[in-house]
């Protein structure tokens, strides 16, 4: 297959977006489909990809504190109902086991949409005194919901994901920890992910089921939609009460705790590609790329040029993750085929280098070329991943300013709803139904009210009537 | 409570060891009981210990050439129907899900009992050429299996696991792979849990659902029941001419593939536990316990010490695995603490000892004392680790032959398998009758046909009719 007939597989962005975005999942070889429908098969450059952001947040997790556990994928039936909201928002997207065996189970077990219940149904065992608390738990698995339209890593039936439950002795102390679990997500989005969010708070509308306040970090994709990337809850001490979770404090006194939760996904993948990738293919920050550097030797046939590839690959794999190709694939087929899997460096090496004692390195994120002496390689290649990182970090941020709208009236509204896609920033008077009408108008839903709000006029932009807050609006995914 | 309250609470392992390994895994705080009936909490001690496994094995995968993947947690029964043993041995145990939301499902899902069906689908998919050969995947996840009676680590309903499929282009490929997998399981278990075990293959009627050839790692526990703890099965290509995998070998022939599977879980965990605990409590050995080495202060209130005792904690958390009680409870309860959770080494440090610039160190395997001078701290920790993973070894591996008995004939036979709890090792002939019948008489099953037969007699212990392998029997878990 040649460059170019890899290259022509992929749609572009330009001409159909959400096919470029399959294009890609698929040739860069992340996923498959399976003949279970709504379910994706991970492949192993995907999964590689989640092991890295598994292994860094978790590292970030574990410096706040937080310890792993794993609790049932099943939840009851009844356990699930104890807290009144959560199960009206989950129960039309769960997935019920009715069977073990061959016998009808006495009650039906859902297949975890996520666990509030169980950690909660733990919790009761083992917090009886305030020196239990607080409780800092994570765990890492998989959950399924019922979804009637996916995409890989979007939306799919079953995804991958972490899942924070926390349980604490005061209101302010779970307050405390949900915001600094947003601000972790916030900094692994930015400093691993290259990718800048804004940090705020759901509308009461946009509320995970059973919340009493939901953060959220939301990014903006290529296409102008935004991304719900990370979501922190705090859950006051509804849960808590529901399942008779109390301790005795200091005083002896039984008081009940406060609980929060907060969860990333593989949708930070989907994230990821729709953030930085182009025409070409993936394009991934060094941090979470599977492979930081490829060498490809140039007219490898020539006498000492493998030889010497293989001396160089030696070096650099001690300071990068790094891959050699010594195939019999010509360079072109080579180049495009670690452009489309997002490798952040090139590195060439042919009889010309290596008599100047030198190798190009060409940037994935720009495909800026720069000749590199072969003494210094070890300080060069860090620099450059560097620089591809704070790269696509700044092109993000520029393409976000870009295309980030002030609406001041209904009218501003609509027509950047219709004719600019992006962030629509926009002063709101705190009602349901300007929400409501603004979906139904505009097709734009709530994304968040920034923890930094700006003042852009005195009156919500839907009704008229005094504002409460700025909130970002967009259409998303 | 104090060191003797706590201890009190474990059942000996004389009086009843079933209870004692429950009062174990509950008093260390590996797990919890939950409100779904046969599946298990695991607590933030029993899966860092669970976290330890998978990172050293998950390198050993690595360095054999394998990659990790994500397959779907449901499989269409249509799908798990297509390999007829397969299908036969895992209908009466796997849990279906009906309904998705509020519909019932066209085709029921069951969760994945074991993935081999969907890692063919996959295969089917991906595998065109030889060139797309060999697939060595693996996955890391959790695994449903509607067992009637269950036990914490031992048997549950959902438990966590490992399963590596690969598919190869010829037979001889394929069985060295289960062969080589086989072996890496025996050195994990060996160099990292501390914990002998026989290899061998399974007899015909102990093979997995669908495989040719089961390979085994069994290992002897306390109360000298076998426990199976790792298996790797050669399938020869029966899954794969099931579900029409099929590639293009050099010559351009479409010839079908041969593939293989296998797995290791938390049942390791309870290997662990039944191998090296005693009526203190576990006993973990240091290269998959969460903490290696305790700091106790003793006389903390007394001037010098806390900060002594911190001083010494930073040093050796730089070459092992520390952690440092300053809480208030007295030095008797946190040796009993420690001992309980089976941290391999604690070190006391209290005024005398800074007088004469020295600390206690105690082995947990055996109780040894040693005074270790300050200066030299950072070289006898690793050492004294090292040497509690010896002594753990070789007191398993002694024990292990102390209960290893042969059996000449079936009077033999009888009388070991009622007085001599152990491994039983005896002559063949090779009839599935002979295996049926020692199971109802002796109420032993056949764990495996060793890699290193020996030739014990010429005669069947059962039926004396001439003998064709030598075997382990015993009682298992």
């Amino acid at each position: 297959m040649s460059k170019e007939k890899l290259v022509k597989e992929i749609t572009s962005m330009e001409d159909d977006f959400a096919q470029w975005y399959t294009d890609v999942v698929l040739k860069a070889e992340l996923i498959d489909y399976s003949s279970v429908k709504g379910c994706m098969i991970i492949r192993p450059y995907g999964y590689a990809i989640w092991e890295k952001i598994q292994h860094l947040m978790d590292a970030m997790f574990k410096e706040t504190g937080h310890e792993n556990v794993y609790m049932p994928l099943f939840i009851p039936e009844s356990l699930l109902q104890k807290e009144k909201d959560h199960i009206e928002g989950f129960a039309p997207e769960v997935a019920w086991v009715t069977k073990g065996g061959d016998e009808e189970l006495d009650e039906r077990l859902c297949v975890r949409p996520t666990s509030e219940t169980l950690f909660c149904d733990h919790f009761k065992n083992v917090v009886h005194s305030y020196r239990d608390l607080p409780k800092l738990y994570n765990q890492w698995c998989s959950v399924v919901r019922w979804e009637k339209t996916t995409r890989p890593f979007l939306r799919s039936r079953e995804f991958l994901w972490q899942e924070g439950h926390t349980l604490h002795a005061s209101a302010e102390e779970a307050k405390a920890e949900t915001e600094r679990m947003l601000n972790v997500y916030a900094q692994f989005a930015e400093e691993y992910l290259a990718m800048p969010v804004v940090k705020g708070v759901k509308t009461e509308k946009e509320r995970f089921a059973g919340a009493e306040a939901t953060y959220t970090i939301e990014a903006l994709m290529h296409d102008g939609k935004a991304l719900q990337s990370g979501t922190s809850h705090y859950f006051g001490n509804g849960f808590a009460r529901a399942f008779g979770i109390q301790f005795a404090d200091q005083e002896n006194n039984l008081v009940t705790p406060y609980e929060t939760s907060w969860g990333t996904t593989t949708r930070l993948i989907g994230a990821v590609i729709m953030t930085h990738g182009d025409d070409s293919g993936l394009v991934l920050p060094p941090a979470i790329a599977p492979i930081q550097v490829v060498v490809i030797p140039i007219a490898a046939h020539k006498p000492g040029v493998c030889e010497k590839a293989k001396e160089v690959y030696e070096r650099i794999a001690k300071v990068s993750r790094a891959r050699m190709d010594v195939s019999d694939n010509t360079p072109g087929w080579k180049f495009a085929e670690y452009e489309m899997k997002g490798v952040p460096l090139r590195l060439e090496i042919g009889p010309r280098d290596i008599e100047n004692n030198q190798c190009v390195l060409v940037r994935r994120d720009n495909g800026e070329k720069t000749v590199v002496s072969l003494d210094e390689l070890e300080e060069r290649i860090p620099e450059l991943l560097k620089a591809v990182h704070d790269g696509l970090y700044e092109k993000a941020l520029a393409r976000r300013s870009a295309m980030t709208y002030d609406a001041h009236n209904m009218e501003e509204m609509m027509d950047m709803a219709e004719h600019k896609p992006g962030f629509i920033r926009a002063m709101w008077c705190g009602e349901r139904a300007c929400e409501d009408q603004l979906k139904e108008q505009a097709g734009v839903s709530s994304r968040c009210i920034p923890f930094e709000e700006e003042h852009l006029s005195d009156t919500c932009v839907c009704c008229g009537k005094p504002a409460k807050h700025m909130l970002y609006w967009g259409k998303a995914y």
